[in-house]
């Protein structure tokens, strides 16, 4: 059976056809975040036919179409009911957008918890009925599985792990608050927090990739000068795991979850970011320890696309 | 039928006979929490056998006695395994000592998971299955019904509300992190918060309760002042509910309950409370609104009694 798979982020569209729990092909777009969400609605229906066309398949080969997207998102009615990344993502009818060129069914959720669901099924928490992704990307997003079934509060709207404010009156968010989770353990935070310490270190490697332009600067850099022992990106790694940690433990605390799946780009960097956090969250776990295994995606950047590409089978 | 419940806390132990879901005569000893575990344990059996013979009754009436603690329990062997409001309850075999007292069943539960089943079943959510209660005392607990049934992580060690971080290098709480939740919104954070604020003002009315000993100082006096327009404790609650409104809109983002409810002694307020946290909460929730009903608790005080006697009806 052959289902597609949308990851719909703030900077990319990434669609994948899947077919076994495996990607056959990909293909990815901007997705211009800032413009009125029917144009980036309907570009994103063009690109599943776009990769359907271009595997030789025809429309009639396709099971469903799976989407993931930031924000709270109501599976029920195919809606998203409000997300932060893009520019008037507030009660728009996706599914209904969609279906105006795509005939096979679609179905939405929370990008997050279809990164859950996927890792949960064939992934890092395979075999687990309790497990929560957290997802590090342009956003910070969770995936709560609770009792094998995906968990969103019980008006959908909820599983909004990065939007828990773990500095009060701290940084302000995309959502509206100051201090969530988000601002300081996304990817977006960690280049942050790169550039930060890159600029009050001129000898820093940091400053030297990409031509010297700093604002180019990305999260693999950051581990990249780490493993030369640089001095200004071992602070900013240093700084990214304390605020992780704070938030692994939180949810750690409240649900101790079997498996703690982190995702996401930095996730690639595997025990050279879980290190500096298992390290800090000794310290801040209730009781001072915990059965919960904290593991890194197995699934990778492709965790969207193929747990969206299951949604068909919760439905 | 007959059953004990039992409210454990840091600062008294409170026992009451439960007919019908009423109490029909509570007892309450002073806890002297920084005892071995094994005095403050058999105190406790003490208390039951004396409650049930002050009322003409004798064991042989009891049903079961549930007993609410804080901290991590773990309510399949009777253990606790970590509680932060006591000297030394760290993997203590709490259910067995008071077996060497008591004949009929003995059932543990965290105090906040008992004060959930309590509200969720007969009290403010009556009807939910899917409501959240933050008790605000010496700590602050959280008993988080899912689907119905109590959710304490796959360990039994979740639902630590309290012991999440929302003011990252903060406070030092008892659990060793710095910055918990509970070291802001319990009634002991509100307490610290208006000897703070009323020794700044001398002529704040706070400074007058208790013939003028501030260390007395309660939750009651302060919003006592408020009503009286006292400068020092508006600004006292203005601080309370700023930090309360961040955390419970935490809760909300993650859990979007039906019902979050809140218990314990400021609870007693009732509007006073939850106006100014619903005023500062519109700001905080994702999106601007939800769903989640934000209500005081109906069983008031005795939610940890009455939710410990009724433990036998999920055991």
């Amino acid at each position: 059976m052959i289902n597609v798979g949308i990851d719909l982020g703030g900077t990319t569209i990434k669609a994948g056809i899947v077919k076994d729990g495996v990607i056959i092909r990909k293909k990815v777009i901007p997705t211009g975040a800032e413009r009125p969400h029917r144009e980036v609605v309907l570009d994103m229906a063009d690109l599943v036919l776009d990769v359907v066309k271009e595997e030789g398949l025809t429309m009639e080969d396709i099971n469903s179409v799976g989407i993931g997207s930031p924000g709270a998102v109501n599976p029920e009615t195919g809606m998203i009911v409000f997300s932060a990344n893009f520019a008037d993502f507030r009660n728009i009818h996706l599914v209904d957008i969609m279906k105006e060129k795509i005939s096979c069914p679609v179905y939405l959720e929370n990008d997050a918890n279809v990164a859950g669901l996927g890792e949960a099924a064939i992934g890092a928490g395979k075999g687990s009925k309790n497990c929560i992704v957290i997802t590090l990307g342009t956003g910070l997003g969770g995936g709560i599985i609770i009792d094998g079934k995906i968990f969103s509060g019980a008006f959908y709207g909820g599983g909004e792990m990065g939007h828990q404010v773990i500095v009060a009156d701290g940084l302000p968010c995309n959502c509206g608050r100051k201090g969530c989770w988000e601002c300081y353990s996304s990817a977006t935070g960690l280049i942050r927090m790169g550039k930060k310490h890159a600029a009050e270190d001129p000898a820093s490697l940091m400053n030297k990739a990409h031509d010297g332009d700093l604002s180019l600067l990305n999260a693999k850099d950051v581990f990249d000068a780490l493993a030369e022992g640089d001095t200004a990106a071992t602070e900013t790694i240093d700084e990214y795991a304390h605020y992780l940690a704070i938030g692994l433990a939180n949810t750690i605390n409240v649900f101790q979850p079997e498996y703690l799946i982190i995702g996401g780009g930095p996730s690639a960097q595997g025990e050279k970011l879980l290190g500096p956090v298992r390290a800090k969250m000794g310290e801040e776990i209730y009781g001072g320890e915990t059965a919960t295994k904290l593991v890194t995606a197995e699934l990778g950047n492709d965790a969207g696309i193929i747990g969206a590409a299951m949604l068909y089978t919760i439905h």
